[in-house]
């Protein structure tokens, strides 16, 4: 399965003397961990305690990376192995707060009774004023049916609850939005639109998540429809904002005409096809998609797309190459063409290295993980609900791409999610679109 | 319309001598004005400047209240007037927080990806841990249709939302539960018990909240059989604990043996019916109902109660005496018996004002806003939830009220809901009332 990665945190004690951190970050690295964080928790005249966050691909690998550090000897010691990451979600990672104290009786008249009675006559009077006097217009739901969660699959909405939380997470740490998990008990898509516009006036926006595809196709096409409000798969949509700015952005270096360039999408999923899409809606003439599934195809060109039915020819044919499948390795050394661009975007293992293709001839190339695309969902509603948008538009999700790049510094490909401007700078631009979209 | 107080902050400014303050008060006294907190701004050499809370019946008495401050002179002016209560509720009262800072790429890999695949996996394994590592557990959706919010009636759920956010402020703030709202647009019970089961795996228990009879009744009998979490109509059972827990009080300071009294139950909408549903669930033998509409009546005949058919009846015959109404002076003096107990919880304005009940003769009366029904449903969801019970039984709601009445002091009807005890107090009883049971 995907996106399966164990992370742990590893406390070790180790002589205070140089070198012998070393011999614990060879040791992990022997073991094919990656390390994160470290934390120094006491540094002593005699022994170093570190805690150490090692990322390994699997239980057997951790388990050899543990082997390594004991078999360094010298006084090096494992005092104690934690699972930060589960103890992080004890008790769930959000919580629905008040944004007042209730001390006194005052406050108790305020909030609620008598006085709210007040508040809900302005509503009945001016049904506009509940984007003011409720929090409504600062909430997102965050909707799933659990049909496909990251790259683990179909395991149901409430194993796939800590993703909506993390979500939930993301749009208050980056844009201070409300993000609400609903998990639904059901895929019919039938089932779901009706559920969701059943409770839609509660919410600002409408965010689609882990639904797998097709379903997702009809399900949000239904939701934007249907309902007066903003509604975005962010698999179909929000990847590919970040994948066009990251194209972009290689574009830029490389001193690509990105209009004129003859893009090949391999994998023609959730994320794929909105990616072509997203190339269509840009200006790209040439944008060429490839699937195993015919329906897929058909989706495409529907779309107003066109495709290509073999891997060797579309690598062969195009400059810009972007995957999506999922599949580790499918893109063969030899198949990269000299001065090719290549994002081989899948998760945690992409379709080629980098490296490997940069190796092969490629001019560019970059993997899943520089380009996360929780730099577009956060900006892009914030700006949609800012601006009062009915709905979220290739103008607004453009808009947004083109911010991203713009805010890249140059070596980068996007920028840090991390960085608190960027979304800012995202949700202004959405909003800004909105204007001149009016 | 019921419980359309209007609460104003006046600030005035009166010259720093004794007796100013007093003739404002006096002022506001005048025009029927309640004072409520007052601040003192400034306390200055010759002037002193206080933020009064003031709350009029209407409108019109508030203006009245302004013109007899105006009206003193001697250097005593209004500053300024403000709605603190709408004030209070721009933005929304509550927003949907992160539990932790995202500030670190360590932090975004625990949170979200690639993290958080090991937490979802967790729970495919054992689907019970989603209690541990999610919120589902501490959240309760906060349900309405808007067809009953407060005394205002059908108003719809979206100008009922100042409520519903009220309502997980206390939660949050009385229990640190999170409280989710969520909005119907529909007040069919079959297109509401659909949506709701779609939803309901993630959230740990349902609140249905200002939904009209008689459909409360029936949507609130199919979620619980439906459902396999704890579902309360609030207006239902968390008035008729309340009410209990107010009667038993009574029956305490009277020294009246409430398992032999007679009781006449005064209107049987959802809150009338669950007080006599609730007395005969205590044990009560002699319930008695009296309502305008027959179909009200059934519904009381179907749980097991009597019913009589004049309200001067029912006076003459029952010892304690509950009126749930919403018609204010509906009980005339000369219709009360010496020795009686008389609850008349219409709010704002009760059946019979407490004072004229014992000026007739009653041993005891009370009006709504002694019995605050904030102090129920807080500490029932969180007891339910703490003891993960499937539902929410008569043994847990009696429990509820039996430690509201334990913790009442003499000469109280209930606590003061904000003492922060008295919630854990009810909660810790509903826990031990489910493992009872178990």
């Amino acid at each position: 399965m995907e996106n399966q990665h164990i992370i742990r945190n590893i406390i070790v004690e180790t002589p205070s003397k140089p070198g012998n951190f070393a011999k614990v970050a060879t040791a992990i690295g022997m073991g094919e961990g990656d390390i994160g964080d470290i934390t120094t928790l006491k540094s002593g005249a005699l022994t170093t305690i570190r805690d150490i966050s090692v990322t390994s691909k699997s239980k057997k690998d951790f388990e050899l990376i543990i082997k390594n550090i004991e078999a360094i000897g010298n006084g090096v010691k494992i005092q104690a192995i934690s699972d930060d990451v589960l103890k992080a979600h004890e008790g769930g990672k959000i919580a629905m707060k008040s944004r007042y104290d209730v001390r006194s009786l005052g406050d108790l008249q305020r909030i609620y009774t008598p006085g709210v009675a007040s508040v809900c006559m302005e509503i009945v009077n001016e049904p506009d004023k509940a984007q003011y006097f409720t929090s409504i217009g600062n909430s997102v739901a965050i909707v799933t049916d659990g049909t496909a969660i990251l790259g683990l699959g179909n395991i149901g909405s409430v194993a796939g609850m800590p993703v909506m939380e993390g979500k939930s997470v993301l749009l208050d740490q980056f844009v201070g939005l409300s993000g609400i998990p609903i998990l639904l008990d059901t895929s019919d898509p039938d089932e779901i639109v009706e559920t969701i516009k059943h409770i839609h006036q509660g919410f600002g926006a409408i965010l689609l998540e882990d639904i797998g595809s097709p379903h997702c196709f009809e399900i949000e096409e239904r939701l934007k429809a249907e309902l007066p409000i903003p509604v975005m798969h962010d698999d179909q949509h929000g990847t590919a904002v970040v994948a066009l700015a990251a194209i972009l952005s290689a574009c830029r270096a490389t001193e690509v005409d990105i209009k004129t360039a003859r893009i090949g999408q391999i994998g023609l999923g959730a994320a794929g096809l909105a990616i072509c899409r997203m190339l269509m809606a840009y200006g790209v003439e040439e944008v060429y998609g490839l699937d195993r599934q015919e329906a897929a195809k058909e989706r495409l060109l529907h779309y107003g797309g066109k495709t290509i039915d073999s891997l060797e020819e579309m690598m062969k044919n195009c400059d810009i190459i972007v995957a999506t499948t999922g599949v580790e390795g499918l893109i063969k050394p030899e198949m990269v063409r000299k001065g090719q661009i290549i994002l081989a975007l899948s998760n945690p293992n992409p379709e080629i290295l980098p490296s490997i293709a940069i190796a092969a001839g490629a001019a560019f190339a970059a993997d899943g993980r520089s380009v996360n695309n929780v730099i577009g969902f956060p900006g892009i509603f914030k700006g949609a609900l800012n601006a009062g948008a009915k709905e979220i538009t290739y103008p607004m999700l453009i808009a947004a791409a083109q911010a991203i790049v713009d805010y890249t510094r140059p070596g980068e490909l996007i920028p840090n999610p991390l960085d608190p401007a960027v979304h800012y700078i995202v949700a202004r631009a959405v909003e800004e679109a909105v204007t001149k979209e009016a």
